[in-house]
């Protein structure tokens, strides 16, 4: 990670490009596994979009998400075959040229003869005009960083694989840090008092979240926040809304 | 199911509402299974977006999707707590008022009796005017549709509940029908030939799916088309363009 002394959040989105997310018969792994390390590393992931193998779709959310937000991740389009129009669509959205990139070339050939290295899998040395390569350690094919957009594969493993390569050259913010209480009480006996909390420590985030346990309806409360003395303050009067609730409900 | 003789696809979008599906603390369970639920019934998914708990972005993202796509599916942030600001930000987004519901509160009263049916509880009655409920068979506390918007709980045995009450409302398209090929040989042996055979059938949808088997990496070819008849043509096409490119490579 580098170093960094920022005071202002530093942002992103996952744009996840694919017609087989949409219909279904894919489930995406990725959007869980980004946002959580992107969490972990002090970057805030503030939206997602999927969308299909279109171009002016994936043209359009990608010019709307590079404009908000620090950076960009997508995911998926980027194999060998008539469908994979992510690097394409890329080109098109930051108004450069595209071609067959030497760089790419080479880690391909790294794991493909040049008898192998047809016309369907030079498609995957399509890198626009002016991007930096991504490595993956997984199938060679690589994955490419343009501007603050970063052009990932779809299949999990190889994500992730390009997720670590990226990571250490991302700038990010001051890592948020989390509390999880778990009340013992049902989401809607203590909303009244917890919404109370929340008025009172404003510089703090507090979700709710209700879940089943065998011994029946139950919620973690989840304090938020930058600065550890806030969110200690927030978490003790959670803490103290719980055993006054308890109290009054007579648990 | 609405019978229907739409030619015409009857299209949607689901926006995901919740800070913890961003930070990565949950895991989102809604948007694969509501992909492969509306394609079931012939609705064709075009969009997802998520967008973290705050109003102005649950606005914006509601009315780009509502005004682009037949159905807009909404999840999450329909709870007891503060944090859940879902039906005000719908309510927003619709230029409508929003205030205690009789028939909501007629359903909550039918889990919580009177002394439980506190402030917190009660803003699960709070619906925009002119909504319809979505009955709630897990936990009562309803969802809501306005105009061409659903709104449904995020945990998903409640969301799931809450579909299956909707779906027979809706107007569907023509099932999409899909077949599935395997290959047997790595996506970019293969590229160049499927690219020749989506371009000879411009009205089916062809998309190729890389794995990894025991045997090593294989390809599912995905052909899709609401012409039974033109899907068999494409589908052929493909299972011949196999046998040839399996000849070839001598495999």
């Amino acid at each position: 990670m580098t170093s960094s002394s920022e005071t202002t959040p530093v942002t992103a989105a996952i744009l996840v490009i694919g017609d087989e997310i949409l219909s279904g018969r894919t489930k995406d792994k990725n959007i869980g596994y980004i946002a959580e390390y992107l969490t972990n590393i002090g970057i805030d992931l503030r939206e997602v979009r999927v969308v299909p193998d279109i171009q002016d779709e994936i043209v359009q959310a990608l010019n709307a998400l590079r404009a908000r937000f620090s950076y960009v991740f997508t995911t998926g389009g980027i194999g060998p075959t008539h469908d994979d129009i992510t690097a394409d669509s890329v080109a098109a959205a930051f108004g450069v040229s595209i071609d067959h990139d030497p760089r790419a070339i080479a880690m391909l050939s790294e794991r493909f003869p040049p008898d192998q290295l047809n016309e369907a899998r030079l498609r995957m040395a399509r890198i626009p005009a002016g991007a930096d390569l991504i490595a993956n350690s997984v199938s060679k094919a690589p994955g490419f960083n343009i501007g603050n957009v970063y052009v990932m594969a779809g299949v999990p493993s190889i994500m992730q694989a390009m997720l670590d390569v990226v990571a250490p050259t991302l700038r990010t913010g001051i890592r948020m840090l989390s509390d999880t209480v778990r009340a013992g009480l049902r989401e809607g006996d203590i909303g009244t008092a917890l919404a109370a909390v929340a008025k009172a420590h404003p510089e703090v985030s507090i979700g709710s979240y209700p879940f089943f346990s065998e011994a029946g309806p139950d919620t973690n409360i989840v304090v938020r926040s930058r600065d550890p003395e806030k969110l200690a303050a927030a978490t003790a009067a959670v803490l103290a809304m719980i055993d006054s609730e308890r109290a009054r409900l007579a648990v």
